[in-house]
């Protein structure tokens, strides 16, 4: 049973919905930032702390890769899959023929577009800071000309009324978060396990020889990404997710024949693979 | 001799910075979006389009990767590279302690977050939908407590004055640039090529022998990254830079074997490598 669990706040936002769904019945605290979502679980201010990790359109969100790959020792405990249903949010008793100025996160924004050029035409975007502080910033306006773009759940914390959900222009519109915790998960039977690994030089072969270790045991990877370092854009970690848990005799050995090729390896973590019908 | 350049605009942002070190005497229209520059040169309103691919902190600009994969019949015909150096930008005769709130896009926020603890602890952050767009914001402000977070260019576009240079808390932040065109650039014996592909179907080891092409070739991997189909979370579509011309007979060889494993192929171009010195 979790306890306290952090996650990347404010309220209002995916990351909450995302929480309370992984704890509903724990004490959730917000964060500000996802390093201090993990600085608050390595200080003990919470077991857990759940962040986002990828996107269906916009892809990684390279704040927890780049935790995950330079500063935290936590682990992935848990992922969940989540998908994000975009509300327009709006004054209580405001029609949508009053919307005059429309405020989001740019990303929001940007994933609504053809939405909001064929519906709201004269209406100006606005930038926020979050989905919820674009909600806080109608609720704070005394006119009925604005909305926002956010969680149907954010209308509720900030009492407003939800106008139209679901404009996201793609609807396969969904999102990872990972839970970080002092320990991965012990083996369920259906896991996955994340790391990162990098090389000293960019020999041709070296990135295929590593692949091979998992190719030849017959271990399906989920997911290829490479992550500029933070020295020089031609240099990359490459990020692995593979099918199986780090416990697994044949995983545990192709990951100790990488380590030997490899100048850095770092296992984030071994953890249940998330199945929709478990929501 | 480049004519009419499109750009990611408006002007003041580091794509204009871009474009104008790629084309100093091109007529340089901007354009609101990565997907109306690519539109522009389809249309032949412009021979050619600059828009950001990749940062050195942030990762890839997704909206041009699913352009390349998705939507466009256009080449990638050159690469640049260019350090992104922020600035904070004030009314002239504002002094450091008369600001009370910085604007800026959210991601341009982030990158300057020490810096702004630490030097305006009392100040607000507000976001703006691009660096420009806080430039003019803080333009039309009638007080000298606002201050904006952007190009020096912007600076000179809006009337500003640049109080500090080079604000960011990671001096290596560098934006990898791509200009579009109808055609790839012919070899010139120091060659990038960028392509993606992807699989029907997720069997083990379908990409370890699609990166065997090329291993087995001695071709040099540049970057290998993956990114969700825009169907479902968990496929996805790779993509591959390698070292090298298309026309190469090797690297010809090696694509016409992928071409034949995968179930989509598709050559964004092959274009010159950039080297720092040039610019």
């Amino acid at each position: 049973m979790p306890g306290r669990v952090a996650y990347f706040g404010p309220a209002g936002t995916f990351t909450e919905e995302a929480a309370l769904r992984y704890a509903p019945h724990g004490e959730l605290v917000p964060r500000p930032t996802i390093a201090a979502v993990a600085a608050a679980v390595v200080a003990g201010e919470a077991q857990e702390g759940v962040v986002p990790i990828e996107n269906s359109l916009e892809g990684s969100v390279t704040d927890t890769l780049d935790l995950l790959i330079h500063q935290s020792n936590l682990f992935i405990q848990r992922e969940l899959v989540l998908p994000i249903v975009h509300c327009l949010l709006v004054r209580p008793g405001a029609r949508e023929e009053d919307i005059r100025v429309i405020y989001s996160h740019p990303q929001a924004l940007g994933q609504c577009r053809d939405y909001l050029e064929h519906r709201f035409p004269q209406a100006s975007a606005m930038a926020a800071m979050s989905t919820a502080a674009a909600a806080e910033q109608v609720q704070k306006s005394d006119h009925p000309t604005a909305a926002a773009i956010g969680t149907a759940r954010a209308a509720e914390i900030y009492g407003l009324s939800v106008l139209a959900r679901g404009i996201q222009d793609n609807p396969a519109n969904v999102t990872r978060f990972v839970v970080l915790a002092h320990t991965d998960h012990p083996p369920t039977g259906d896991d996955k396990t994340s790391l990162c690994f990098s090389f000293s030089n960019d020999t041709p072969g070296l990135l295929y020889a590593a692949l091979g270790e998992f190719a030849r045991r017959g271990i399906n990877l989920a997911k290829v990404e490479s992550r500029p370092t933070k020295q020089s854009l031609g240099q990359y970690i490459f990020l692995i997710d593979l099918h199986g848990h780090r416990e697994d005799p044949e995983i545990k050995e192709a990951i100790r024949r990488l380590q030997a090729q490899a100048s850095t390896l770092k296992i984030f973590g071994s953890y249940p693979r998330y199945v929709a019908s478990n929501g």
